[in-house]
Protein backbone atom coordinates (compact mmCIF):
# COMPACT_ATOMS: atom_id res chain seq x y z
CA UNK A 1 0.00 0.00 0.00
CA UNK A 2 1.26 3.47 -0.84
CA UNK A 3 1.53 5.47 1.75
CA UNK A 4 -0.56 8.88 0.64
CA UNK A 5 -0.81 10.62 3.68
CA UNK A 6 2.11 11.47 5.87
CA UNK A 7 3.57 10.51 9.01
CA UNK A 8 5.21 12.24 11.83
CA UNK A 9 6.45 11.03 15.24
CA UNK A 10 7.70 12.72 18.16
CA UNK A 11 10.69 11.43 19.91
CA UNK A 12 12.60 12.37 22.89
CA UNK A 13 13.35 11.60 26.67
CA UNK A 14 10.64 11.86 29.73
CA UNK A 15 9.31 15.45 29.95
CA UNK A 16 11.03 16.19 26.93
CA UNK A 17 7.63 17.77 26.01
CA UNK A 18 6.57 15.32 22.96
CA UNK A 19 2.71 15.34 23.63
CA UNK A 20 2.34 19.14 23.71
CA UNK A 21 3.96 19.43 20.89
CA UNK A 22 2.12 17.12 19.02
CA UNK A 23 -1.01 17.95 20.12
CA UNK A 24 -0.01 21.77 18.93
CA UNK A 25 1.01 20.40 15.92
CA UNK A 26 -2.32 18.35 15.24
CA UNK A 27 -4.21 21.27 16.02
CA UNK A 28 -2.46 23.54 13.61
CA UNK A 29 -3.00 20.79 10.75
CA UNK A 30 -6.61 20.68 11.39
CA UNK A 31 -6.95 24.48 11.42
CA UNK A 32 -5.59 23.96 7.94
CA UNK A 33 -8.26 21.03 6.46
CA UNK A 34 -6.25 18.16 6.79
CA UNK A 35 -7.45 14.96 8.61
CA UNK A 36 -5.23 14.15 11.32
CA UNK A 37 -5.26 11.20 13.16
CA UNK A 38 -3.01 12.01 16.43
CA UNK A 39 -2.06 8.82 18.45
CA UNK A 40 0.57 7.56 20.73
CA UNK A 41 2.93 4.40 21.49
CA UNK A 42 2.65 2.05 23.25
CA UNK A 43 -0.98 1.95 23.86
CA UNK A 44 -2.40 3.23 20.62
CA UNK A 45 -4.69 0.23 20.33
CA UNK A 46 -7.25 -1.56 22.86
CA UNK A 47 -5.06 -4.77 21.75
CA UNK A 48 -1.39 -2.53 22.82
CA UNK A 49 -3.48 -0.79 26.31
CA UNK A 50 -4.01 -4.79 27.30
CA UNK A 51 -0.73 -5.87 26.88
CA UNK A 52 0.96 -2.57 28.03
CA UNK A 53 -1.19 -3.26 31.35
CA UNK A 54 0.08 -6.99 30.96
CA UNK A 55 3.46 -5.91 31.20
CA UNK A 56 3.41 -3.25 33.92
CA UNK A 57 0.76 -5.26 36.11
CA UNK A 58 0.91 -8.86 34.90
CA UNK A 59 0.40 -11.26 37.90
CA UNK A 60 3.40 -13.26 36.26
CA UNK A 61 6.27 -10.63 38.67
CA UNK A 62 8.74 -10.31 36.40
CA UNK A 63 8.84 -10.11 32.27
CA UNK A 64 11.81 -11.47 30.86
CA UNK A 65 13.91 -9.00 28.41
CA UNK A 66 12.90 -10.43 25.42
CA UNK A 67 9.56 -10.98 26.19
CA UNK A 68 9.13 -7.47 26.88
CA UNK A 69 10.61 -6.24 23.86
CA UNK A 70 8.18 -8.94 21.64
CA UNK A 71 5.21 -7.41 23.45
CA UNK A 72 6.24 -3.77 22.58
CA UNK A 73 6.68 -4.92 19.32
CA UNK A 74 3.22 -6.55 18.76
CA UNK A 75 1.72 -3.51 20.00
CA UNK A 76 3.39 -1.49 17.35
CA UNK A 77 2.60 -4.09 14.84
CA UNK A 78 -0.78 -4.12 15.85
CA UNK A 79 -0.84 -0.15 15.97
CA UNK A 80 0.69 0.39 12.74
CA UNK A 81 -1.90 -2.00 10.44
CA UNK A 82 -5.36 -1.13 12.23
CA UNK A 83 -4.56 2.72 12.49
CA UNK A 84 -1.62 4.14 10.65
CA UNK A 85 -1.36 2.63 7.79
CA UNK A 86 -5.05 2.67 7.47
CA UNK A 87 -5.31 6.66 7.65
CA UNK A 88 -1.87 7.03 5.52
CA UNK A 89 -4.24 5.33 3.20
CA UNK A 90 -6.98 7.58 3.28
CA UNK A 91 -4.53 10.61 2.67
CA UNK A 92 -4.19 11.95 6.93
CA UNK A 93 -1.52 12.70 8.49
CA UNK A 94 -0.59 10.80 11.33
CA UNK A 95 1.09 12.50 14.53
CA UNK A 96 1.88 10.35 17.26
CA UNK A 97 3.97 10.54 20.44
CA UNK A 98 6.86 8.34 20.26
CA UNK A 99 7.29 5.20 17.55
CA UNK A 100 9.93 3.13 17.14
CA UNK A 101 13.32 5.17 18.07
CA UNK A 102 11.75 4.97 21.76
CA UNK A 103 12.34 1.30 21.85
CA UNK A 104 16.27 1.99 20.66
CA UNK A 105 16.85 4.42 22.54
CA UNK A 106 14.90 2.86 26.00
CA UNK A 107 15.95 -0.66 25.30
CA UNK A 108 19.28 -0.42 24.04
CA UNK A 109 19.84 2.14 27.13
CA UNK A 110 18.61 -0.29 29.71
CA UNK A 111 21.38 -2.42 28.27
CA UNK A 112 19.55 -5.57 27.92
CA UNK A 113 19.47 -6.03 23.80
CA UNK A 114 21.43 -4.15 20.91
CA UNK A 115 19.91 -1.23 19.19
CA UNK A 116 19.99 -2.60 16.13
CA UNK A 117 18.25 -5.87 17.26
CA UNK A 118 15.80 -4.27 18.85
CA UNK A 119 15.59 -2.00 15.77
CA UNK A 120 15.57 -4.61 13.16
CA UNK A 121 12.53 -5.92 15.60
CA UNK A 122 10.80 -3.07 14.77
CA UNK A 123 10.92 -2.75 11.53
CA UNK A 124 9.91 -5.97 10.70
CA UNK A 125 6.73 -5.34 12.95
CA UNK A 126 5.79 -2.31 11.02
CA UNK A 127 6.67 -3.90 7.73
CA UNK A 128 9.54 -0.93 7.14
CA UNK A 129 7.36 2.02 7.74
CA UNK A 130 9.03 4.49 8.88
CA UNK A 131 7.74 8.08 9.74
CA UNK A 132 8.33 10.91 6.88
CA UNK A 133 9.80 13.15 9.69
CA UNK A 134 10.62 12.08 13.37
CA UNK A 135 10.85 15.55 15.33
CA UNK A 136 13.42 14.62 17.96
CA UNK A 137 13.15 16.93 20.92
CA UNK A 138 16.46 16.89 23.04
CA UNK A 139 16.61 16.98 26.67
CA UNK A 140 20.01 16.82 28.75
CA UNK A 141 19.02 14.83 31.70
CA UNK A 142 18.63 17.52 34.58
CA UNK A 143 16.32 19.62 32.33
CA UNK A 144 14.14 16.64 31.68
CA UNK A 145 14.23 15.49 35.60
CA UNK A 146 13.52 19.31 36.32
CA UNK A 147 10.40 18.60 34.01
CA UNK A 148 9.38 15.22 35.15
CA UNK A 149 9.15 16.36 39.07
CA UNK A 150 10.82 14.95 41.84
CA UNK A 151 8.80 11.41 41.51
CA UNK A 152 12.21 10.07 40.86
CA UNK A 153 14.41 11.56 44.01
CA UNK A 154 15.31 8.58 45.43
CA UNK A 155 16.97 7.28 42.24
CA UNK A 156 18.26 10.77 40.43
CA UNK A 157 21.86 9.71 39.86
CA UNK A 158 21.35 6.41 38.33
CA UNK A 159 18.18 8.20 37.04
CA UNK A 160 20.69 11.10 34.57
CA UNK A 161 23.15 7.86 33.49
CA UNK A 162 19.81 5.68 32.29
CA UNK A 163 18.38 9.27 30.55
CA UNK A 164 22.06 10.41 29.30
CA UNK A 165 22.22 6.79 27.67
CA UNK A 166 18.69 7.41 26.32
CA UNK A 167 19.71 10.73 24.93
CA UNK A 168 22.94 9.40 23.13
CA UNK A 169 20.27 6.62 21.49
CA UNK A 170 18.11 9.28 20.25
CA UNK A 171 21.04 11.49 18.61
CA UNK A 172 22.63 8.42 17.10
CA UNK A 173 19.57 7.38 15.08
CA UNK A 174 19.29 11.17 14.24
CA UNK A 175 22.53 11.32 12.99
CA UNK A 176 21.71 8.32 10.59
CA UNK A 177 19.21 9.75 8.65
CA UNK A 178 19.91 13.55 9.22
CA UNK A 179 16.84 14.54 6.16
CA UNK A 180 14.60 12.99 7.47
CA UNK A 181 14.77 14.14 11.38
CA UNK A 182 14.29 17.65 12.91
CA UNK A 183 16.63 17.61 15.90
CA UNK A 184 15.66 20.39 18.01
CA UNK A 185 16.96 21.44 22.12
CA UNK A 186 13.85 21.06 24.06
CA UNK A 187 14.33 23.62 26.43
CA UNK A 188 13.52 26.06 23.93
CA UNK A 189 10.27 28.28 24.28
CA UNK A 190 6.75 25.92 23.67
CA UNK A 191 5.77 28.50 21.49
CA UNK A 192 9.01 28.66 19.35
CA UNK A 193 9.49 25.36 19.01
CA UNK A 194 6.00 24.65 17.80
CA UNK A 195 7.30 27.26 15.13
CA UNK A 196 10.55 25.25 13.72
CA UNK A 197 8.12 22.08 13.61
CA UNK A 198 5.56 23.78 11.55
CA UNK A 199 7.89 25.35 9.50
CA UNK A 200 9.46 22.06 8.81
CA UNK A 201 5.68 20.17 8.11
CA UNK A 202 5.02 22.76 5.70
CA UNK A 203 7.35 21.60 3.33
CA UNK A 204 6.35 17.82 3.20
CA UNK A 205 2.41 18.76 3.38
CA UNK A 206 0.98 17.98 -0.56
CA UNK A 207 -1.55 19.67 -2.77
CA UNK A 208 -2.33 23.46 -2.20
CA UNK A 209 -2.18 23.29 0.95
CA UNK A 210 1.77 22.67 1.60
CA UNK A 211 1.72 26.00 -0.16
CA UNK A 212 3.15 28.68 2.17
CA UNK B 1 24.25 -20.92 30.33
CA UNK B 2 24.90 -23.93 29.34
CA UNK B 3 22.36 -26.62 28.84
CA UNK B 4 22.91 -29.31 31.66
CA UNK B 5 19.53 -30.91 30.88
CA UNK B 6 17.60 -32.24 28.22
CA UNK B 7 15.10 -30.65 26.05
CA UNK B 8 12.94 -32.96 24.44
CA UNK B 9 10.20 -31.44 22.19
CA UNK B 10 7.16 -33.47 20.67
CA UNK B 11 5.75 -31.28 17.66
CA UNK B 12 2.58 -32.19 15.02
CA UNK B 13 -0.85 -31.32 13.84
CA UNK B 14 -3.46 -31.35 15.88
CA UNK B 15 -5.28 -34.87 16.85
CA UNK B 16 -1.52 -36.03 16.43
CA UNK B 17 -0.63 -37.41 20.22
CA UNK B 18 1.57 -35.17 21.83
CA UNK B 19 0.22 -34.43 24.52
CA UNK B 20 -0.16 -38.65 25.35
CA UNK B 21 3.54 -39.16 23.88
CA UNK B 22 4.62 -36.78 26.21
CA UNK B 23 3.00 -37.56 28.94
CA UNK B 24 4.31 -40.84 28.57
CA UNK B 25 7.40 -39.87 28.10
CA UNK B 26 7.58 -37.86 31.13
CA UNK B 27 6.24 -40.40 33.28
CA UNK B 28 8.87 -42.80 32.18
CA UNK B 29 11.84 -40.71 33.23
CA UNK B 30 10.43 -40.04 36.28
CA UNK B 31 10.44 -43.31 37.11
CA UNK B 32 14.04 -44.03 36.17
CA UNK B 33 14.53 -41.04 38.56
CA UNK B 34 14.95 -37.70 36.45
CA UNK B 35 14.05 -34.41 37.25
CA UNK B 36 11.15 -33.98 34.67
CA UNK B 37 9.54 -30.50 33.65
CA UNK B 38 6.68 -31.38 31.59
CA UNK B 39 5.42 -28.28 29.91
CA UNK B 40 3.73 -26.49 26.57
CA UNK B 41 3.14 -24.11 24.45
CA UNK B 42 1.59 -21.91 24.60
CA UNK B 43 0.63 -21.03 27.94
CA UNK B 44 3.33 -22.21 29.88
CA UNK B 45 3.71 -19.18 31.87
CA UNK B 46 1.11 -17.07 33.92
CA UNK B 47 2.08 -14.61 31.25
CA UNK B 48 1.58 -16.65 28.39
CA UNK B 49 -1.39 -17.44 28.85
CA UNK B 50 -2.78 -14.24 29.62
CA UNK B 51 -1.01 -13.55 25.99
CA UNK B 52 -2.81 -16.36 24.50
CA UNK B 53 -6.11 -15.45 26.48
CA UNK B 54 -5.57 -11.55 24.54
CA UNK B 55 -5.49 -13.26 21.24
CA UNK B 56 -7.82 -15.66 21.73
CA UNK B 57 -10.40 -13.29 23.22
CA UNK B 58 -9.25 -9.74 23.01
CA UNK B 59 -11.54 -6.86 23.01
CA UNK B 60 -9.91 -5.95 19.63
CA UNK B 61 -12.01 -8.22 17.02
CA UNK B 62 -8.95 -8.68 14.58
CA UNK B 63 -5.20 -9.33 15.74
CA UNK B 64 -2.67 -8.11 12.66
CA UNK B 65 -0.80 -11.31 11.43
CA UNK B 66 2.27 -9.81 12.47
CA UNK B 67 1.29 -8.63 16.06
CA UNK B 68 -0.07 -12.41 16.39
CA UNK B 69 3.29 -13.63 15.43
CA UNK B 70 5.09 -11.73 18.22
CA UNK B 71 2.83 -12.19 20.60
CA UNK B 72 3.56 -15.77 20.26
CA UNK B 73 7.30 -15.32 19.79
CA UNK B 74 6.83 -13.26 23.29
CA UNK B 75 4.90 -16.52 24.81
CA UNK B 76 8.20 -18.55 23.83
CA UNK B 77 10.94 -15.60 25.03
CA UNK B 78 8.86 -16.04 28.58
CA UNK B 79 8.62 -19.52 28.83
CA UNK B 80 12.24 -20.21 27.94
CA UNK B 81 13.71 -17.73 29.86
CA UNK B 82 11.71 -18.37 33.38
CA UNK B 83 10.95 -22.60 32.84
CA UNK B 84 13.12 -23.90 29.99
CA UNK B 85 16.44 -22.23 30.71
CA UNK B 86 16.20 -22.64 34.39
CA UNK B 87 15.19 -26.46 34.33
CA UNK B 88 18.16 -27.27 32.22
CA UNK B 89 20.58 -25.28 34.50
CA UNK B 90 19.57 -27.43 36.86
CA UNK B 91 20.14 -30.59 34.90
CA UNK B 92 16.19 -31.40 34.35
CA UNK B 93 15.05 -33.00 31.32
CA UNK B 94 12.48 -30.50 29.90
CA UNK B 95 9.74 -32.49 27.79
CA UNK B 96 7.32 -29.59 25.38
CA UNK B 97 4.69 -30.15 23.94
CA UNK B 98 5.07 -28.16 21.06
CA UNK B 99 7.89 -25.38 20.48
CA UNK B 100 9.02 -23.03 17.60
CA UNK B 101 8.57 -25.54 14.84
CA UNK B 102 4.69 -25.46 15.85
CA UNK B 103 4.83 -21.60 14.84
CA UNK B 104 6.87 -21.99 11.43
CA UNK B 105 4.07 -24.68 10.40
CA UNK B 106 0.98 -23.05 11.26
CA UNK B 107 1.69 -19.31 10.55
CA UNK B 108 3.79 -20.42 7.38
CA UNK B 109 0.82 -22.30 6.50
CA UNK B 110 -1.83 -19.95 7.08
CA UNK B 111 0.82 -17.87 4.70
CA UNK B 112 0.93 -14.79 6.77
CA UNK B 113 3.74 -14.55 7.04
CA UNK B 114 7.19 -16.94 5.45
CA UNK B 115 8.21 -20.06 7.21
CA UNK B 116 12.09 -18.33 7.34
CA UNK B 117 10.79 -15.11 8.82
CA UNK B 118 8.94 -17.19 11.81
CA UNK B 119 11.70 -19.21 12.58
CA UNK B 120 14.22 -16.44 12.39
CA UNK B 121 11.64 -13.99 15.18
CA UNK B 122 11.63 -17.57 17.00
CA UNK B 123 15.21 -18.13 17.30
CA UNK B 124 15.65 -14.66 18.59
CA UNK B 125 12.82 -15.39 21.05
CA UNK B 126 14.65 -18.06 22.89
CA UNK B 127 18.59 -17.24 22.15
CA UNK B 128 18.77 -19.56 19.60
CA UNK B 129 17.63 -22.68 21.98
CA UNK B 130 16.34 -25.60 20.16
CA UNK B 131 15.70 -29.29 21.49
CA UNK B 132 18.15 -31.67 21.50
CA UNK B 133 15.66 -34.24 20.36
CA UNK B 134 12.39 -33.37 18.61
CA UNK B 135 9.59 -35.69 18.00
CA UNK B 136 7.73 -34.99 14.94
CA UNK B 137 4.35 -37.23 15.25
CA UNK B 138 3.53 -36.91 11.54
CA UNK B 139 -0.17 -37.35 10.98
CA UNK B 140 -2.17 -37.29 7.63
CA UNK B 141 -4.56 -34.96 7.63
CA UNK B 142 -7.51 -37.41 7.31
CA UNK B 143 -6.26 -39.18 10.44
CA UNK B 144 -6.12 -35.80 12.22
CA UNK B 145 -9.69 -35.01 11.34
CA UNK B 146 -11.11 -38.45 12.80
CA UNK B 147 -8.99 -37.93 16.07
CA UNK B 148 -9.96 -33.94 16.15
CA UNK B 149 -13.50 -35.05 16.21
CA UNK B 150 -16.44 -33.40 14.19
CA UNK B 151 -16.42 -30.14 15.21
CA UNK B 152 -14.61 -28.34 12.04
CA UNK B 153 -16.88 -30.51 9.42
CA UNK B 154 -18.62 -27.52 7.87
CA UNK B 155 -14.89 -26.37 6.64
CA UNK B 156 -13.73 -29.73 6.47
CA UNK B 157 -12.02 -29.37 2.62
CA UNK B 158 -10.25 -26.37 3.68
CA UNK B 159 -9.66 -27.81 6.71
CA UNK B 160 -7.74 -30.82 5.08
CA UNK B 161 -6.10 -28.12 2.95
CA UNK B 162 -4.44 -26.12 5.80
CA UNK B 163 -3.88 -28.85 8.23
CA UNK B 164 -1.81 -30.92 4.88
CA UNK B 165 0.22 -27.21 4.02
CA UNK B 166 0.81 -27.30 8.46
CA UNK B 167 2.37 -31.01 8.09
CA UNK B 168 4.22 -29.82 4.86
CA UNK B 169 6.09 -27.45 6.97
CA UNK B 170 6.59 -29.81 9.80
CA UNK B 171 8.49 -32.59 7.21
CA UNK B 172 10.34 -29.84 5.56
CA UNK B 173 11.62 -28.90 9.02
CA UNK B 174 12.56 -32.61 9.81
CA UNK B 175 14.17 -33.01 6.62
CA UNK B 176 16.30 -30.06 7.70
CA UNK B 177 18.28 -31.50 10.30
CA UNK B 178 17.47 -35.19 10.24
CA UNK B 179 19.96 -36.60 13.28
CA UNK B 180 17.71 -33.84 15.56
CA UNK B 181 14.66 -35.24 15.00
CA UNK B 182 12.84 -38.20 15.16
CA UNK B 183 9.94 -38.70 12.25
CA UNK B 184 7.02 -41.08 13.52
CA UNK B 185 3.70 -42.24 11.74
CA UNK B 186 1.37 -40.57 14.38
CA UNK B 187 -1.11 -43.63 13.18
CA UNK B 188 1.06 -46.26 15.28
CA UNK B 189 0.00 -48.03 17.95
CA UNK B 190 0.54 -45.24 21.38
CA UNK B 191 2.50 -47.91 23.40
CA UNK B 192 4.67 -49.02 20.25
CA UNK B 193 5.50 -45.00 19.57
CA UNK B 194 5.91 -44.74 23.06
CA UNK B 195 8.73 -47.08 23.09
CA UNK B 196 10.45 -45.59 20.08
CA UNK B 197 10.55 -42.12 21.58
CA UNK B 198 12.39 -44.09 24.35
CA UNK B 199 14.83 -45.68 22.54
CA UNK B 200 16.34 -42.73 21.05
CA UNK B 201 15.86 -40.52 24.11
CA UNK B 202 18.10 -43.67 26.39
CA UNK B 203 20.91 -42.51 23.97
CA UNK B 204 20.67 -39.09 24.44
CA UNK B 205 20.68 -38.98 28.22
CA UNK B 206 23.44 -38.62 30.59
CA UNK B 207 25.21 -40.20 33.06
CA UNK B 208 24.36 -43.86 34.21
CA UNK B 209 20.73 -43.33 34.14
CA UNK B 210 21.68 -43.30 30.16
CA UNK B 211 23.02 -46.89 30.33
CA UNK B 212 20.90 -49.48 28.47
Amino acid sequence: MTALGLFVAFEGGDGAGKSTQADLLARWLSDRGHEVVRTREPGGTPLGRALRELVLHGEDGSVAPRAEALIFAADRAQHVATVVRPALGRGAVVVTDRYLDSSVAYQGAARELGHDEVRGLSLWAVEDLVPDLTVLLDVEPGQGRDRRGTVHDRLEREDDTFHDRVRQGFLALAAREPDRYLVLDAGGPVEELAEQVRRRVRTLLPGPAGAP
